[in-house]
């Protein structure tokens, strides 16, 4: 039984991550979380502060995924430009969102008031609905299947552990480790063979080899990934019975 | 005076970076040496390990740059398919590369031998020519304006250190940063009123403003980048007179 494969993409909006002045952290958070809600990242794409950049990226992501995310520029200065961005993709006005004025006005009331920059970021694609911000001020934005996060990797967090457990999804993909003391390039053939025996008519397994060098010694790590346990455990026993006989033991949980 | 801008893109391949179980490192890394090179990194796409995405990010990307950078895939295990993706988007054949077989005859002469999973390593697109790999055995490829590198970052490392120099750019993107303990909505105006004094008409100076809290205090580093020294500096002064002048001291270098 071949079953509805949830998906999203991800558009990482900022120069600072293309400059390589900042460590992206996002890719890997968003990717976790929507693990467990079911739901697959398909593809990501990092573009600049620059809005026919985010524009292409946002138009062409949401048509062919479930949803689409995006983390970065939503802040109060001039390089934020992904609400006005968002609007133009999707070819709607902006306005300031009373719920998200009100927010940022008791934010604000200890930290020098509502400044008219301040205010931008009350500012959603018409429509729009808000993602509770649990750590800051400004919120996240909702519209359509479009979500607007933040940059700053635990503002993000929050706004996910916000949406945790409303989007639709299918079932978690899990995923089971097998460590080895081995050269990937000596067991290439079992690994390309058990997948083929396991992986169905809809790719539900799939097999991923991560070779290291650590203290001196060659192994890898063997992720298999499945949304059915059933399977996902069937193709780990038989992979680890194969690597055995072919004299490499495996360590659960890898290495 | 404006100046021609070299551009590169980045390919990711990878179901361990979209699946979360591996954070990324070779976007910073990558971004950093282009911009000594006089490169600017003005796009990445991370996709998962199937042909059809990979065709499609290569050839939209190698075609809007003046280098396209893939890294990931070129492995001797099934789910390494990077080669025959950049064939498929070359719409050419693969061979085996002589000299790469030589190098893979020489590193596996110790390593137990040459097999056929290892000798998948020495495939490249017909007609390409190599990378050193100065850290482990399998070389990177190099084919028109794309360059294939190694997922594991330390071995990208090697190929870029060997591809030093080698790329025509232009003139290399200096930054400079001006730490300030001030929330950036405070001086929003400021920021964008500088840059806009300074961008000059090719949008040679940008200024990044990226925002922090830390022992319980509210600052941001703002960061001023352009290729041209001059202009760098004039706008770096500007920035900090007009700062201080609002009562908001900078330490340059950041905070």
């Amino acid at each position: 039984m071949s079953e509805r494969i949830w998906t999203a993409a991800l558009v990482v909006i900022g120069d600072e991550i293309l400059s390589g002045r900042t460590q992206d952290k996002n890719v890997a958070q968003l990717a976790s979380w929507l693990n467990v809600q079911g739901i697959r990242l398909a593809e990501v794409r990092i573009v600049a502060d620059v809005e026919d950049a985010i524009v292409e990226a946002v138009n062409t992501l949401r048509a062919r995924n479930d949803y689409l995310f995006t983390t970065g520029g939503i802040g109060p200065t001039h390089d934020d430009i992904t609400v006005d961005a968002i609007a133009a993709a999707l070819s709607i006005g902006v306005e300031v969102h009373p719920d998200a004025r009100a927010i940022l006005e008791r934010y604000y009331e200890t930290r020098g008031g509502l400044t008219e920059a301040r205010l931008r970021m009350a500012r959603v694609p018409s429509g729009a609905t808000l993602i509770e911000n649990r750590v800051s001020g400004a919120p996240g934005i909702r519209i359509g299947n479009i979500f607007v996060m933040a940059g700053v990797p635990h503002i993000t967090a929050g706004m996910l552990d916000a949406l945790t457990g409303t989007l639709e999804g299918g079932r978690p993909v899990r995923s089971a480790t097998l460590g080895c003391w081995v050269a990937e390039s000596e067991v290439a053939d079992t690994l390309r063979s058990v997948e083929k025996d396991h992986r169905g008519d809809g790719g539900e397994v799939s097999i991923g080899s991560y070779p290291f060098f650590r203290d001196g010694r060659t192994g890898a790590n063997f992720v298999v990934r499945s949304p059915d346990p059933e399977r996902l455990e069937a193709c780990v026993a038989d992979l680890a019975t194969r690597l055995a006989d072919l004299g490499y033991p495996t360590t659960r949980d890898g290495i």
